[in-house]
């Protein structure tokens, strides 16, 4: 047991909490607002009550608002651009995932020579050291997804060659995040559930990851069981505070998994779904591989697994004790049904069975690095094996 | 649910970590070294394992050797005189946890005037704000007790008045720390058992805290559960590396309990009775007061007391309801029990029962906010009855 453990990130974490932002010390005089190219930051007002604050607190700001659902190199550059041109010394991410990646792939950016590319490590990337500053970067999370508000992750597509690769390192830590649920009141059932899912699944595959620490298994049962208990509430009823609140801190946690352990090839596969098929959202992929992939993995991790469907809810003493492994598995599938998400297709968003193979070699090229930490090395046969059988 | 997370030290933790203090930026030029007046860190070569990274790093240091193991103010004055003298930009705490809270607590005087005791909330400390810089600290823990490479907190006590006083604030969180459980394999058994103990009471503390959160609730819970499983362990096999970095594991998690939770009265009553027997070590108090102190808690936190002692190894499910919560004492006094640590009275280290309301008073006026944070509000006829309970 040998690690290091280091999250610098400030959470302000609560209902009400973007208030409070006028009581914190911003890491600079002038911000690049990244957000996303959609309407609901505006139309919300969550957009005007940053800007409000930012007044208040003297601090410029100029507005960068293009940020696609699945975020782009192109913007990452062209948004780095125009904070160099403007002098900004921070950024501000306000909104989902995408708005927030998208603001730390700028923040590498607006120091560092070259293309975005040049940095990443996979796929075409060139895997460059960072050498620059990183501007110090704050997150306003509107969404309980992707947990970036509490990790050093960012996953971007580049368009051309469809590779959605994940970058990160000890400076692309948020400084300050705001996590504030009653931003959240307003996501749709289907998003909702989309991204409860892909907070669920940075902390089951952070727990079955071969790096785990006790840490991090902490963090990932304690998440897991959050959700297990609160996301089909927030999904059924989109103004249970409560219900929203618990799902927000449960992926504010699985940030903390992905900060002290990883993701394993389940996102991998799902990258080489979104990138080759960006309307799919990146939860929803994640849901269509799940059963095929943690029922592949139940017997091989086992007692992680007996772990996660105890955290599930399930009372696992009064299962036979060779069906446990799969308990968690089944219990997975039962909160897809609560969530109104079990039916859905690769076939519906254009995905044809025979991409399968292909889809598998571009996981295995571009995040090749996770399936070296998943319990059990799977061959590219296995990989495929089980794509095809998430295929519906 | 409402509250603000930020724990931005970086741990270096496992077997051999202090030698990778060589390949860290370090937040300075010139070091003071904080460190006891003991003789194990020279003894077993831990301070010229450091000055030889220091000289190799190309960073001065200058050693200030004194601190006691119940820490007192005049030596953080000494020490930040000192550091001032020589112009050291940083402070590296060496030790255990007396020589690391010195350090916080000289990290703080060095730039601040006036005394040390103008900046302490409570008792007769004037309740002053940090105004100026506090220099950045580091933390090489030489033992698994206090967490305080995790936590922004520092003990400290006033001699001629005999209070004994946590401190702590954004500032006074370790920039880096290094727990290498290879440099606690020579703590003798019975320190071991007091500063595991008192890793333990920080999380059972944090657990039963009326500020608890499900982060702090993760943390504490695993923190627990390593100590069960592995204290009796360290305790009768110091030699054993695996027990020990389990212990250490636990400790430094404990830390993170009290970054994100707090202690509660317990600490407080203990910190009057080593305040004034200096020569009763701060964990072995705590054991004294532990089973009548968690006895009169018992039923008023049910629920807290059975995950508790499901975390402590215990099947709950297997045990009559109305029973469950108590089955947490049971378990802490079997574990003094098998950590040698069950039969220590106060009357050894000249506690008289005369003595007792006079300590309880002194309890609440220097630490008086724990009692705020406990499950239940104790009255000052409550605090005495537990402490008399625990007289022997
Ligand atoms: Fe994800
Ligand atoms: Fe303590």
């Amino acid at each position: 047991m040998n690690f290091n453990y280091h999250i610098p990130t400030k959470v302000l974490f609560g209902a009400g909490k973007l208030n409070e932002l006028l009581n914190e010390n911003l890491p600079g005089k002038k911000a690049l607002i990244v957000t996303t190219g959609g309407k609901s930051v505006k139309k919300y007002g969550y957009l005007s009550r940053l800007e409000n604050i930012l007044t208040e607190k003297r601090v410029e700001y100029v507005l960068f608002d293009k940020i696609l659902p699945n975020p782009i190199k192109s913007h990452v550059m062209e948004g780095a651009a125009l904070a160099k041109k403007e002098n900004c010394d921070f950024i501000i991410g306000l909104g989902g995932g995408s708005s927030i990646d998208s603001a730390k792939s700028i923040a590498v950016m607006v120091n560092n020579p070259g293309d975005y590319w040049d940095y990443i490590v996979g796929g075409s990337g060139k895997g460059l050291p960072v050498k620059e500053d990183v501007l110090p970067i704050v997150a306003i999370t509107t969404t309980a997804g992707t947990g970036t508000e509490a990790d050093p992750w960012t996953v971007i597509t580049k368009e051309d060659t469809k590779e959605k690769i994940g970058f990160g390192n000890e400076h692309t830590f948020p400084t300050l995040s705001v996590v504030d649920p009653e931003l959240m009141l307003t996501v749709p059932p289907n998003l909702t559930a989309y991204q409860g899912f892909d907070a669920l699944f940075h902390s089951t595959e952070g727990y079955i990851a071969n790096i785990a620490t006790p840490i991090s298994d902490a963090y990932a049962l304690k998440s897991i069981e959050l959700i297990a208990k609160y996301l089909s509430k927030a999904v059924k009823d989109g103004s249970d505070l409560e219900a929203r609140t618990q799902v927000a801190l449960a992926n504010t946690i699985s940030g903390l998994v992905e900060s002290t352990s990883s993701c394993t090839s389940e996102h991998s596969m799902e990258h080489a779904l979104s990138a080759n098929h960006p309307e799919l959202p990146h939860g929803a992929g994640l849901i269509m591989l799940s059963e095929a992939y943690y029922t592949f993995f139940a017997e091989r991790s086992p007692e992680r697994f007996v772990n996660m469907a105890r955290a599930m809810g399930v009372d696992v003493n009064s299962i036979n004790e060779k069906e446990r492994p799969m308990a968690f598995v089944k219990a997975l599938v039962k909160l897809q049904e609560d969530c109104s998400v079990r039916e859905l297709k690769m076939s519906s968003y254009n995905i044809t069975k025979e991409e399968i193979p292909s889809l598998a070699l571009n996981a295995r090229e571009t995040m090749g690095g996770l399936f070296e930490l998943d319990p059990y090395k799977l061959s590219i046969e296995e990989t495929i094996e089980i794509m095809l059988k998430a295929y519906k």
